[in-house]
């Protein structure tokens, strides 16, 4: 036990300081998109994705800033939250591994060269197509404001999806005890729920 | 304590079935808006309100149909729920009482005719200010999806804000045991959360 968190304190470790496996990301587009009640009206939880269709960098990039990106000059961002303390931390699945979102830096910080998506899907292995898994990892609290969090930005990223022709379904059947091990997380932190996305498949 | 639950069911029982009581809103405008990285961008918490300017029947409606409408010939909605249970529930508290959000008839039920607005405001007075008050009332569950819908719900609503000049605030201060009471909910009914909404002042 003490040997794998040993292990896993120098994953991360690595991760931190290995800059080569990050990804910089283009700048987010912050403007323009689908009419807002359009995009609205047109948001559904879509099961069915495109594996062989990945997200290109400014796609990601802009999905990611509509989720948890920074809205304004003083810091804050695209969701808020409770007292403004952002305590909440959105990683990106990709086949190549797992990244933690820097808003600030635009940037997605390797955190593990492991495939969780396995792990996400369990048993709906529909999900197991979705190229790009964003997860919502925060602190649990009483009130429920890491869920709120967590709710806001999955919505805000659902209507990303729903505006840009996406597939995306939120899931909470995930395995959070292997996923906590695999993302290194603190005792205290928790994968709440993730959402799934993709394009959808040629065939439909 | 007998006496007060028969009088609360008697009040809810009256108010169910008095539909002079209730507002049958405009139908809501579900296309067009501003674009939605704008809307996105443009959400920030605002804390001032002009009390004296309320908003239109279909302001309400539109804002109302974006926070919990119906999006779709099958019943489901702007925010998607856990097994599509869509079990939370949307009160409105004005200042001649609080309805419950009927989306299927586009109609404000009348609950009470209390304005329960000081027991949302507590001591952040700036909330006596808002007119309308969102309160997202659910039953709490161990895996926060409650609480997850009632965030989705408030980010679709401050979209809606920040996109028609809406000052709105989520808050958490709140005279919960009070407002069970006034709303005549459940035992396991808990008003979670709720969103400020009103105009701007004029002075800002």
């Amino acid at each position: 036990m003490i040997k794998q968190v040993l292990l896993a304190s120098i994953t991360g470790l690595f991760a931190v300081t290995a800059g080569a496996a990050d990804i910089q990301l283009p700048a987010p587009v912050q403007t323009g998109g689908a009419p807002l009640m359009t995009a609205i009206g047109a948001r559904r939880s879509e099961r069915s994705f495109d594996a062989t269709h990945s997200l290109s960098p400014q796609t990601l990039s802009d999905l990611l800033w509509t989720t948890w990106g920074i809205s304004s000059p003083d810091g804050r961002r695209t969701v808020p939250t409770a007292r403004n303390l952002q305590n909440i931390d959105l990683y990106v699945a990709l086949g190549d591994g797992v990244y933690l979102y820097q808003a600030a830096q635009n940037k997605l910080q390797k955190i593990t060269d492991n495939d969780v998506r396995p792990l996400l899907a369990g048993q709906q292995t529909f999900a197991l197509s979705a190229p790009v898994h964003l997860l919502f990892v925060a602190e649990p609290d009483e009130m429920g404001w890491a869920a709120m969090h967590a709710g806001s930005m999955y919505q805000n990223a659902g209507l990303f999806c729903a505006a840009n022709h996406l597939s995306a379904v939120v899931r909470g059947m995930i395995d959070r005890e292997a996923l906590h091990q695999a993302l290194n997380l603190s005792e205290k932190q928790k994968v709440l729920v993730e959402l799934a996305v993709g394009y959808k498949p040629v065939t439909q």
